[in-house]
């Protein structure tokens, strides 16, 4: 089957950054990666995260709306225990009819600390369970039938004529573009044995790796799959996502040499490491790797061996082959974003070589 | 004084424009504004009003960041209740940097019982505490100062290396753009005695007033005056935003047949006049007015004399200094924009006309 491609913008941008620079940027690489030909364009949503500073991923998607034709944004994802459910289920809905559709929907409970003290949380512990409830009351706004509901930590509801009939107007119609049955929810994963990706194949949401090795990402899979087949229904490699660092140039010692003195190679040394060494996050990468080395041992020549997928287009076809053959198809190859500001046009050329000259040529199993 | 202009973009489009007409239409007259010279274009949140169908003001505001120079954005308003506050603060801190200080901020509880069903209230009563303690959250959310507290209706918090000393990372400046004293928060009014203009003073908000004759008007600034005062505050008239209905054409009689073919006639028609007629808000422009009739007695002939500011520049003129010379001088005519989609031309001639030919010549007293 094809690969298509995706772009994830976590973002990754030095907290030097701006939040000016960061929309900017995250507009011209929507731009750019919509005449590329990439399929769709996720943005996270933080609100404490210097290094990952877009608390409003809507923000990107209504920038773009005029200025791309083809490619299909996300919020990857809204954390929904810090909204009200009601507010959100109507801007979704209103959002994927301003984009044509050309939208989807990541969900998740949130997973950082900051983030839950600045909402008024002493832990992350306490969040999933208002997921659950702010995912049902959203559906159940999107029904369009007239409820009102007090749950345990949100409310909402819907009017009808009936509840209203001293004060009854035309109810703007905001429910998502073509009907709920159309909108995609996506979810994704990052643990062993991940819950995420559980929670998504019991409800039919799309699965999206985030790259841990081929342990974790088969785990990944089977998980999700396991899930889906649980409701009886069929899990299609198709709708799994698995997101990559990738680094292409015309060859690759010049790719190499690219990535290690890109933003990319930046985010690695002074953010993602200590991240991944404290928790865990390595572990199947070195185990894939044959190497006898610690988390914290790990420097830029292990990054560009074992955590990117660097090098030329002919080399990053094979590695992705490769790994297809380790752990199964799959349906896009996300590449995660970094920051490009100071020298764009070596990430420009590689985000565009990834749509057109590897991902068309790589043989994926169904 | 000078008199600036101003665009408030509740929006009036009838149910029948999709999301997508909307949000087109509004970035074009965003566009035409700043190039025309408006110094502010504020934009309605609603969430279930057929006809005023902008649920996320701030997907217009991010839309415009690009493409336009000078013009200052605003959602008018944000509906406190509807929001979580923590999200909500650090959203209009980082939006506001997004637009480099080109953005001021409306607030309110929310008005409309069809929204407050929706979000799960059986009525609008129960909706002004919670701004008030929303507001407080806010404030100290800006602040950047650890804390955690958790309100009567809401909660919110502040990270800090010493609440988090195993998972700490630069947290992400979000706050507003150039501190929070320079961030102009702004309330709208609209009955006689307002509250709002009450609460707007006492806070050092800015006043914001919807036309309902000389009367409200005077009430309008009165109220906000004294309660500017009563905080030891002076009360500058250049503060004072006042909405309008404006059309503006060649000749008083072209200006009267383009608006009997508009959007804004039609809003009036099928929309406005009934809300007007129901909640008694006539009553001062009849008095003005001179005339015996009664609310549901006017017609179109009556709403181009007596509501729309209708003419030729030099009668526009005229009657702004004639009701500044009843009601005392302000800082911003604002003009109520209503669907322009099929005939967009005159409408665009009228917003110029406003911006250079009326503005400029009106003798405003200070």
């Amino acid at each position: 089957m094809a690969l298509q491609c995706g772009i994830f913008m976590t973002p990754y941008n030095p907290p030097s950054r701006t939040p000016r620079q960061v929309f900017d940027w995250a507009v011209d690489i929507a731009r750019i990666a919509d005449e590329a030909g990439f399929t769709d364009f996720m943005i996270g949503e933080h609100y404490t995260l210097g290094w990952e500073n877009i608390p409003m991923p809507e923000a990107i998607i209504a920038a773009c709306a005029q200025i791309t034709k083809k490619i299909r944004f996300a919020p990857m994802a809204h954390l929904l225990p810090y909204h009200d459910p009601a507010t959100l289920a109507v801007r979704i809905g209103w959002l994927s009819q301003v984009m044509e559709g050309r939208y989807f929907l990541g969900v998740a409970p949130g997973g950082h600390h900051t983030d839950a003290i600045l909402h008024g949380f002493d832990d992350i512990f306490s969040l999933p369970p208002r997921q659950l409830e702010a995912l049902r009351l959203m559906e159940r706004v999107w029904e369009r039938k007239p409820f009102l509901e007090r749950g345990e930590y949100f409310q909402a509801g819907f009017p009808g004529p009936d509840t209203m009939p001293e004060y009854w107007v035309e109810v703007a119609d905001n429910s998502p573009h073509g009907g709920r049955e159309k909108l995609e929810i996506a979810v994704t994963g990052l643990s062993m044995n991940s819950s995420s990706m559980k929670f998504a194949g019991e409800r039919n949401y799309s699965p999206i790796s985030f790259f841990g090795g081929t342990p974790q990402m088969i785990s990944h899979w089977n998980t999700w799959a396991v899930a889906m087949e649980s409701k009886g229904r069929k899990a299609d490699r198709k709708r799994y996502r698995v997101c990559r660092d990738v680094f292409i140039a015309d060859s690759d010692a010049e790719a190499k040499r690219r990535y290690l003195s890109s933003g990319m190679a930046e985010t690695w040394r002074k953010y993602l490491k200590e991240i991944y060494v404290k928790f865990r996050l390595f572990d199947g990468i070195i185990q894939d790797s044959g190497r006898n080395i610690t988390p914290s041992e790990i420097d830029d020549d292990f990054l560009a061996e074992h955590v990117v997928l660097c090098g030329s287009p002919e080399t990053v076809i094979d590695k992705l082959e490769k790994l297809a053959s380790q752990v199964g198809g799959w349906g896009q190859i996300v590449a995660n974003q970094h920051d490009s500001i100071d020298d764009p046009k070596p990430w420009e050329e590689s985000l565009r070589r990834l749509a057109t000259e590897v991902c068309p040529k790589v043989n994926m199993p169904a």
